[in-house]
């Protein structure tokens, strides 16, 4: 039933938003300019009786005052604001109401838990649904509905619903620049009606959704949650990350979504033990959601590394290792290849591959990578872009050059063995040429890497900042497969 | 003796590069470009008898061939044309010779080892010192020595040994674009003459570096090592990355500087007991360096944190915990002062901060800080400008606008107060607009965080990427100084 709600209001024929604003520092402003801006197709009806039109639209002094029928409703009034709105709701047929307001039981005073639950006992008075309160509501760009500025305006594999509003909006627009695209995306606050459970049915019934993300910080009903997370788990990936777990987060939570948080251990054993993939910080979050986005399925923990010079090999097969990859030595046979083809030091090049070394013996470093990528003893490959060290140890133009090729060459690999390739390639920051002089030249560099970066994402290469990232991110995804075969 | 020879052959009158040639990808001509465009001001002599001039240096067919005195010697021939080349060093009274030629005991083949071996007997001879061999030599950017490109050509106070050339070159590089700047860093290589206790004993007493930091594979002597490192920390902060301590990385190290890796716990304890900062990776490494660097000393671990929306606070306080700082309550005399200020949810707002429920409240964020900043109790700030955030819940010109702001804030907070104060602001990678249009009008973000970015270095605050990042770097800080008194 949640479910057949939720999908007529994520697919609104009209919009109202209540406390619509001509102020564009005002959340009633923002919400109105996304529904044109991600090009919403249904009626658009502000509602504020200070304006005649807002942003071309012709605003309502009050929803009885719409002439149309209204599906779904965007509420950015004060709390106290609420019930009159819930009653207008009621009289007009609304089918959802997203509560963006809030103050209501996380502040944890008792007059404003009651107001909330005065909102919810409306609410199911007239058959409304409710997203929120205390929530950033819903981004679902296929039908042109956003909580955010600069998000993406395609769509994607990945649904997430979550407690916090901000870190799902941060979270959408970075992991957008990793490549990420969003089915439907549901800031859900402090779960007054729909809860955590009722988004996961959602996403598993939902073709479009072929990734799961939740951010929670406390579920209304544990045993609910965890066999509706074992299902999800069952159906696709599930990636939870969950705030409240210390004793800080926990007093947190409380403030932020009025939850009361379990234990770390506890949550993490039961979260891992219904199939699901714990993240701890929106870090290790986006790298996830990535690794799911682009990599096959990840059978075994045997990496080949590409691994830079020296120093960042040996780092690199350590990260890998602390990770729990097992970072093998080069098989027999492959040496034997190697050998065969004149290599003149087929006995010296290991596992990961130092590119350092490997000038004029007759290999490349993608030779190398051809090999380990056909040879059964590899169940996946990290491709080190080792730019920070390039960028030092080439002239400029030979690391123009290689920033061209080198993505070419990543991309045949992908493509020619279908083996899980993650590449590492830093998100590195670029001082502003008022701070330092001598790296005002910066900015092509930073250009080159970000054509590259672009090309590889393009092809479908998950990327990640370190080596360490992706290993652990690989030992994440290959557990997942593991768990569930 | 061996830092009374290190300090000439740090400051040489003149230099030969030996191999030195006109082909830009090669390590000849790299050599000789950065002795130009570092700006060095003794002689330079490229031998190489195939060309006339290099670089508009006249050219020498050997060094026999030379008329003046040569009191260092960058090598680029190979392995083989070596001990000639020593032999000639002896003649001409050379004081040092950089061998970045490699392939010596690193390739783990006797003939080589023995080539070392004859390498070093000739050294000793005549009285000349090495550095090397199989390594990248010395970056000295106040008197124009250099072994990469696009490296800072200003000084500052950290000095470093490294036996990885590639990773201390790009750890340079991507340290000076947090801000750092350098004495002294040599790479070492096989250390077959003077080794990580040389240099530890030249840092320990040179002026000019304040700050060491060491990247070692193994060392030739544990016990004098310890001894020294015991000495180096009682100075001044010793920031140590050991590669090799797991079972591939230690296969690696052999292959890379034919080192003999001891096992981790044993060094990780070893390091800490002597009272250096070990860093597990490069990434850390860089954090610790712009800790040390920035940070006043921090004497206690009960850290503030301005946070961001709920969500992300959360996870803050979560990541601070687990880096084993202590997000204390906001202090009882703290709130009465937010209460008496008529502040509207004194009994609301926490720490860490949540900015998402601040608005109208009568504070303002950077109210928040202050507080914290002036309050006894909170012994280090972090500061998280949540970027990644306000990109999508601000309009862009709200975003700008606290761009250029929220830095002058931060700088007051570190100028007025004096207390450790740790900034977060992403490096987030930033996609061409060929992979997604949606996202094309992203350069002025990104230039927009570079410019705040490069004017909180240019006051001194240190940046991180994470608050996971921070908040680790501020525990080690922490311990070293607690272990320090």
């Amino acid at each position: 039933m949640s479910v057949q709600e939720l999908e007529a209001i994520l697919h609104p024929r009209s919009v109202a938003v209540v406390g619509a604003s001509a102020n564009t520092s005002s959340w009633g402003y923002s919400f109105t300019h996304h529904l044109v801006d991600y090009g919403f197709k249904g009626q658009v009806y502000p509602v504020n009786p200070g304006y005649p039109e807002i942003l071309g639209f012709k605003c309502y002094p009050s929803l009885r005052a719409i002439p149309g029928t209204i599906d779904f409703v965007i509420s950015c009034v004060n709390a106290s604001q609420v019930p009159q709105m819930m009653v207008e709701c009621g009289e007009k047929g609304v089918k959802g109401v997203h509560l963006y307001t809030a103050r209501f039981s996380e502040t944890g005073r008792k007059d404003a838990a009651d107001l909330e639950q005065e909102v919810l006992r409306l609410a199911r008075n007239s058959g409304i649904r409710l997203i929120g309160p205390n929530c950033m509501g819903v981004y679902h760009p296929r039908v042109g509905l956003s909580f955010g500025y600069n998000l993406p305006k395609d769509s994607g594999k990945v649904g997430m619903a979550s407690q916090t509003g901000g870190g799902a909006s941060g979270f959408v627009h970075l992991a957008s620049l990793r490549g990420v695209r969003f089915s439907k995306v549901i800031s859900y606050g402090n779960a007054l009606d729909f809860n955590e459970c009722d988004y996961l049915d959602y996403f598993i019934q939902d073709a479009e959704t072929q990734i799961i993300v939740l951010y929670v910080e406390g579920v209304k009903d544990g045993r609910r949650f965890l066999e509706t997370l074992k299902r999800a788990t069952a159906a696709k990936p599930v990636i939870v990350i969950k705030g409240g777990r210390g004793k800080s987060g926990a007093r947190m939570t409380t403030s932020h979504t009025a939850s009361i948080a379990g234990s770390f251990n506890a949550w993490d054993a039961a979260v891992k033990q219904a199939g699901a993939v714990p993240a701890k910080d929106f870090e290790e979050l986006i790298d996830l959601t990535v690794s799911f986005y682009f990599l096959p399925p990840v059978r075994g923990n045997r990496v080949g590394v590409l691994g830079g010079g020296g120093g960042p090999s040996v780092i690199a097969a350590e990260s890998c290792e602390e990770a729990g990859l097992d970072v093998i030595p080069l098989p027999r046979d492959m040496r034997d290849e190697m050998k065969a083809r004149g290599v003149t030091i087929w006995d010296w090049i290991s596992n990961p591959v130092d590119v350092s070394i490997i000038g004029g013996s007759g290999m490349t470093d993608i030779d190398m990578l051809h090999l380990m990528a056909k040879h059964h003893d590899f169940d996946l490959l990290i491709g080190n872009f080792n730019e920070w060290v390039m960028i030092t140890l080439s002239t400029d133009d030979r690391f123009s050059t290689s920033m061209k090729m080198q993505p070419k060459n990543y991309i045949t690999i992908k493509e020619r063995y279908g083996k899980p390739f993650l590449v590492v390639m830093g998100e590195r920051g670029v001082v502003s040429s008022q701070f330092t002089s001598t790296l005002a030249a910066d900015d092509w560099h930073w250009k080159a890497m970000a054509e590259a970066r672009g090309e590889l994402m393009a092809a479908g290469l998950p990327l990640y900042p370190t080596v360490e990232r992706a290993a652990r991110s690989a030992r994440k995804v290959f557990e997942y497969y593991r768990n569930k075969t």
